[in-house]
């Protein structure tokens, strides 16, 4: 049965990390949210799951996947499940626990990056809140962007099979997460990140990797993948890059 | 062999997470930074890990647990390790994995938290940013703090086993995560927490059932559990609570 994955329909954000892996595992997934709601999709098959009593495990926020009986909500935890499954992750379990560590610092730093526009409160517009994130992004140019792409950089660097890959010699989620972070810092952020790329050189030749992996590039040259626009995680203002 | 937590010394910050596991379950634990320099404890021994290029595991910050050969960093996938091990999670997968997203929600709360008092910049003083501050700590109490603690209160109310525990019926360090949570919300913002606490009251139940329990309430008593300060998470400006 082919995964569920609800996300908001007409971004990236979060669930691109998802979209991701099942796009480079090849799986049978329905993008629910993006479907026609007289098939029993749209937003609304999304929303039921958030606003319904019924389920014992209600996400707190998109994204979700539903496999089965299986509702499993946060990004990370997500992948987590899906590793094994897609055979995005290495066997041992420490390896895989190592994975998701890399997952989960990716997760902060997509964090910091939305809250670069969104510095007082995601229920305010960016024009409400534009001069603290002017100040917010300043600190996340200089300090928080490069602090991430070294510390991305050792783990490269330190991997005993080789720095093609983060983890082991296979691509892991966790590569392509890296790779997703990286394009959204580059839309959003394309000077800063540009100069710390200049420092991150294997972080730097992962990002190129993955971009050309087939079923990825495949991906990309597909309606399926969403423009990056001004609504998700990462958006270019040019004001908070420089 | 003991395990040995890295963190901070002077704070319960996202440290106290790991270590009120620990001592619910009775575990044997250093906390290394913690202790004497002249046994090799102490900040130094913590910082070892985060510099030396050593380790083909670097934790990006601490937290951090080392067990034997295996350098876990990251909260949530700390207490995922620790879970099993502690006896602290249930046995079958979903619901372990159902742990662990409750876990990585109270990590996004407490992210939140900390920058109710650093919107701008983790850098900077709180003096230097204490007007966006102010900006941010008011949605954070009237829009997040009551978000969150419902969605806690309908996990515990949707519980088939009761609601007692967030997960099964017995006690998991995702309960003992939500009572620190609490108890950080209700020392940072005593007034907004103790109103939307009147709206969860199977939350404050849980709260002060944790408090409760025979070795938690062993290690409050004890000079182990450091007080709430103004250098950790949570943070008692009377000027951002209301």
């Amino acid at each position: 049965m082919a995964y569920e994955l609800h996300y908001w329909p007409t971004i990236q954000g979060r669930g691109e990390f998802v979209r991701l892996a099942l796009e480079a595992a090849g799986a049978d997934y329905v993008d629910v949210a993006r479907g026609p709601e007289s098939e029993g999709q749209g937003v609304t098959a999304t929303m039921h799951y958030l606003d319904s009593p019924k389920f014992v495990h209600p996400p707190f926020a998109p994204p979700f996947l539903v496999d089965g009986k299986a509702v499993v909500g946060q990004t990370a935890a997500i992948l987590l499940y899906l590793g094994p499954r897609l055979g995005l992750v290495a066997k041992n379990d420490l390896q895989r626990l190592w994975t998701h560590q890399l997952q989960l610092t990716i997760a902060d730093a997509v964090m910091e990056a939305h809250d670069t526009h969104h510095p007082i409160a995601t229920g305010l517009y960016y024009e409400d809140q534009k001069k603290e994130a002017v100040r917010r992004a300043r600190a996340f140019r200089e300090e928080r962007i490069p602090k991430f792409l070294d510390w991305f950089e050792s783990v490269l660097a330190r991997n005993p099979r080789g720095s093609a890959c983060l983890v082991g010699a296979r691509l892991s989620y966790a590569d392509l997460s890296l790779f997703q972070l990286v394009e959204g810092l580059l839309y959003a952020f394309p000077l800063a990140t540009g100069r710390a790329l200049q420092q991150a050189p294997l972080v730097a030749g992962l990002h190129t990797r993955v971009a050309q992996h087939r079923r990825v590039a495949a991906y990309f040259a597909s309606e399926r993948r969403i423009p990056f626009n001004e609504e998700g995680i990462f958006r270019r203002y040019p004001e908070l890059d420089g």
